[in-house]
């Protein structure tokens, strides 16, 4: 039984992400797709639509055969840490296969990018050292630095988000000698940021943004997504009474700033550089979390960045606790969010060589970093009810959904 | 020109504390009434109905001169840090009596009862540990220990809440030599848990219970109080929704708990014994304050200390932070809430012998103390929405209130 894996956020989940299975599944041969996907809080520094819980059922009904969580420290991270944490959770899973979406679609070109980079890898660094010295931001020194070593004159456009995720996947493999074959799928609608929605295919970006523009916008975006979605959205807007945004977290966020002194604050991952104190300074006169990122972006730190500390910060999450993914290191266990029969079937037929323990739900004291997922879900739930919170916190200590 | 000094917290200020107020001009003779009250967080452990702002416009409609905020550190603490904090404030701004109520009202037995256990406070103590090592609560410890001293078998019944206040104020003044002469009013109604409202004097408690019994019930309780009292209520209630509770604080203070590792929580004062734990386990079940309170509570814990706690939490109180109390030591600052015009005078007159800042408004880094104090004022109105933590965190910014 061949399994092929993706790497996922599902934010929401749509049509797009439908064909990324459906070609899967075709160019891997496989049997069983299994997902490894971010829970509450995603790559981007933000919260998740709608719940890991709900994402993984939407997932289920649309051809994804196993959900896993990507563990927090991983989740919320540059891409080679978060491509690090994903590709070794299917690795300890068992996937023959990786396939992911890219703006090039050309695995050959990705490859043979990476292969040029690896020898160039010293003086990459020590450029990309130099630029972020002379005080340039990471993607622009990032972007220089691959181009000093003529990595941008070759077939891959590395400025590219899914671009750059793939290079990292294809590193995290290669890097690390996995017998995982990396695949590639050209995404449909190349421009990540496009904001208008006139096809079946739009990117989740795009999707979001009608979400929140007004309330009663899912039927202007039904199109783009599997019915299972759409019902999946539905059904959380009317139990929790909202998506989550940034600006639902503002009160918790703020009371906590306010009441932590710039000491507590420097311990925080993702406060670097005197934005303890920059972070104390605005709070005192600010409103929304909008008008926050605003009145602490500059040119130094790039807008996804502050994001990311902002989770770390609502989180709790200390420098400390990234130590845990600092050095190369197996996953100290599996996540499983949910399950199909094929699923379970596969699992069955591999569990004896999976290595690490396969949480199915929490409550046991098996590590650090999964003390840290449930910190983050609590955190992410806190802008509910108390009888919501409770409520939704009680899906982590049941099992896995399982579509059978 | 004279000035006498009360301890208050005015939670809020009702028919009681305008008794108390004329009898202390009357005993006293003093041209001045100068009340040192709680801030945000009260001497039990909870929040105030209504901010200090509000509460010193109560005050100074109804008698008072100078309302000064006794700092936080001090109004969160048992009687006898309340009291030297309270006394020492008063003493810095040069009154040269203090009056409080009591249920025994006589000054005379009262200090006869200080006198005789000052003879026997190293008895007292001894056996005050002896007792709370055998598993006691403090109260019952407490009592034991004085009555093993005969103290309980004077005239001063030292379990009644104000005799105990007022003895920790005796003790305040006398232990330090305090040039200040303590006075006493009866209190009228003496019964401090009394729940029926029948009859223009009522107690704090029992406004506050009726006030939460529903919404419109402010017309019930009128009679309890000047008419300044009932806008004050009126006002905050329309503009801020609400008067605060215990309840209104669970979201934040479920959210902080839930992000905390235990042994973080291990450094908020009153977190000790192993409470960090237990606070842990009972915040995964737990929807309500109230709930969270039965189900930590034990023989061991007064309900008082519990709460007491809760504010440090809310605030991020350190046990390191109590240091700056442990030992007796002058206040760092004066910090000038409201002032009539009489007051105004009084300040002008004596402004030359005051030892200590006075603080106007907030924003000059003068001591810790004043901004812990800051961050409890912070704690206090974060359930309020954005925009109005903007507007009554500016108050603390401008300078005191004037009646003039």
């Amino acid at each position: 039984m061949k399994a092929c894996g993706l790497i996922v956020e599902y934010n929401p989940f749509h049509n797009g992400h439908l064909y990324h299975i459906q070609k899967a599944k075709e160019i891997s041969q496989a049997d069983c797709i299994i997902a490894v996907m971010s829970g509450a809080f995603l790559q981007r520094g933000e919260p998740a639509i709608i719940d890991k819980f709900h994402r993984t059922k939407a997932a289920l009904a649309s051809g994804v055969d196993i959900v896993l969580e990507l563990p927090y420290l991983y989740a919320v991270q540059s891409s080679d840490y978060f491509a690090y944490g994903a590709v070794n959770t299917l690795n300890e899973i068992g996937v023959e296969s990786i396939c992911f979406g890219s703006e090039s679609g050309s695995i050959t070109n990705l490859i043979a990018s990476y292969k040029h980079y690896k020898g160039k890898e010293s003086v990459y660094k020590e450029k990309l050292k130099q630029y972020l010295d002379e005080g340039m931001s990471f993607p622009d020194a990032s972007q220089l630095a691959y181009r000093a070593i003529g990595l941008t004159d070759t077939a891959i456009d590395l400025k590219k988000p899914n671009n750059i995720l793939g290079f990292s996947y294809i590193k995290a493999i290669m890097d690390n000698h996995l017998s995982i074959e990396p695949l590639t799928v050209e995404r449909i609608q190349s421009n990540f940021h496009d904001k208008d929605i006139t096809t079946s295919i739009a990117s989740a970006t795009s999707i979001r943004k009608k979400l929140f523009e007004t309330d009663a916008i899912l039927e202007q975006v039904k199109q783009t997504m599997p019915n299972e979605t759409v019902r999946q959205l539905q059904r959380y807007k009317e139990t929790a009474g909202l998506w989550h945004t940034w600006e639902n977290y503002f009160p918790f966020l703020h009371y906590r700033v306010m009441t932590m002194s710039s000491k507590e604050l420097q311990k925080i991952a993702g406060v670097d550089e005197g934005l303890e104190n920059r972070l104390k300074k605005t709070a005192k006169d600010i409103t929304t979390f909008k008008d926050w990122m605003h009145a602490i972006k500059t040119k130094r730190y790039t807008w996804t960045r502050l994001q990311r500390m902002f989770v770390h910060l609502l989180t709790n999450t200390k420098k400390s606790d990234l130590a845990l993914i600092k050095q190369p290191s197996s996953v100290p266990y599996i996540r499983l969010l949910g399950l199909t029969q094929t699923g379970q079937t596969y699992l069955n037929k591999r569990k004896k060589d999976i290595a690490v323990p396969i949480v199915h739900k929490l409550g046991k004291d098996i590590s650090l970093m999964l003390k840290i997922d449930e910190r983050a879900s609590d955190a992410y739930y806190s802008i509910l009810t108390p009888t919501l919170r409770y409520k939704y916190r009680q899906q982590e200590r049941h099992g896995p959904i399982r579509l059978l």
